[in-house]
């Protein structure tokens, strides 16, 4: 499983403040804590509140740079400040996120191509999220078929399938799992399949559960990536133990201490 | 879902006390304490421990029956046993269980027919249980034509893909998931699908957290029912989020709670 750490994104409070006050060490312990606990990529997210997110992004990238060299998650709706974060970033980095519409599939997937970049793309197009697993799929198709024409490397790339909140509409979750199941037959090797999973639970009580929950059902179709919170100490245990019963890590006695420090 | 109580079972040592003992209001707590926390049915088990276990089951199922008019499971391996316990059991009640083995089949069948009973048929039979979901699906077809057979309504039919402990073979899981993924498509309607949770975890440490993601994978794939604990919170909490999640239960925002009292 690859974990993509949520943490670093400007719609937190704390984190905010930190890039209002370019607070260095509150950035780089956020990163480090998260890593601590089993992440293995960063999502670098400025949020909407700098002033400058484009200065905002790069300084948040460089700051993270400096404590690791696990990649980093480009994350920002705006093609100049993605930009920005891709050129900051030594080392591995991906961009999060290009939607599946014609037009931004072929403004991004060239950028992820020219800076050796993963992506992240959205099973969303200009006529929104599609109502059916038959929709995303079509959207799927549409991504890895560009994919390919841009000489993108199947390992590089990480199909979403949208998870929206499962308070506004309850069909959701169960299309996302049927998609996920889907996509993972959609090419041989198989693309990544990555969720944001905390959008699910948006507006909902029990947050947590949701959350945990889902992530290990998606665990079990297929999925092997997810953009989450790896400081939810009972999100990691559930996933962990879904790894493990998927064969994807070890069992031993002390298999949840073994996979955080792998 | 169908949630099968598993604490009425001689095999727990409070359990046997009050069957040697013929403490019928400790049987009768337990089995209301199990209907309060969301079960929908109550196995019965008399365990090895009892010294005349034709007898010690007429005895708990009569005390079971008493305070609760729920489906009861009678559980053992001994066609006496269970004879007995359908005998002594008024209203609905469940055979648990045949093997998929044709002998084994061609009693209990009939015998499940003739009390108007449900029966828990496990994908087991005189070869042992099958290293593989073919193995699996081939004897879950045998199960599936008998029952056919003996006029056994697919709603009656609990087919059981055999769950053995983790940490014995971590291949197991995953196949007991595509079983369940096959299963669900062997018939139109479906037969139930149930898994004995409890045995994944025999041995291993988590035993409550590797029962509830295993739980919430399972559902994901289709189970519907299981034999399990009902007095594990967050086991229960795991699973009515995964009905939630899998539209098969409405969300509120008291999800939780209405789903124990429906």
């Amino acid at each position: 499983m690859i974990v993509i750490g949520e943490r670093i994104n400007g719609m937190f409070k704390a984190v905010n403040q930190a890039i209002q006050e370019r607070d260095k060490k509150a950035i780089q312990d956020l990163a480090l804590r998260q890593l601590q606990e089993g992440a293995d990529r960063l999502d670098i997210n400025v949020g909407t509140a700098a002033a400058d997110p484009v200065e905002a992004m790069a300084w948040l990238v460089k700051s993270v740079r400096e404590v690791t060299n696990v990649p980093l998650s480009i994350d920002n709706p705006n093609l100049g400040t993605i930009k920005s974060g891709l050129e900051a970033c030594s080392g591995e980095k991906m961009i999060n996120s290009t939607t599946g519409a014609e037009e931004a599939l072929d403004t991004l997937l060239p950028l992820a191509k020219q800076h050796n970049a993963s992506v992240v793309a959205l099973c969303i197009d200009e006529k929104g999220v599609p109502v059916d697993v038959d929709g995303r799929c079509e959207i799927a198709l549409r991504i890895l078929t560009k994919a390919m024409e841009y000489d993108i490397p199947m390992d590089s790339l990480f199909i979403d399938p949208i998870v929206l909140p499962v308070k506004a509409d309850q069909t959701g979750p169960g299309m996302v799992l049927e998609s996920i199941k889907q996509f993972a037959m959609l090419a041989d090797p198989p693309p990544h399949i990555v969720i944001g999973l905390s959008n699910l639970s948006q507006g909902a009580v029990d947050r947590k559960l949701i959350n945990r929950t889902f992530l290990a059902m998606a665990v079990g179709q297929g999925l092997d990536a997810a953009i989450l919170d790896p400081l939810d100490t009972e999100l990691m245990d559930a996933m962990i133990a879904a790894e493990v019963l998927m064969n994807r890590a070890i069992y031993s006695d002390s298999f949840l201490a073994a996979y955080r420090q792998k």
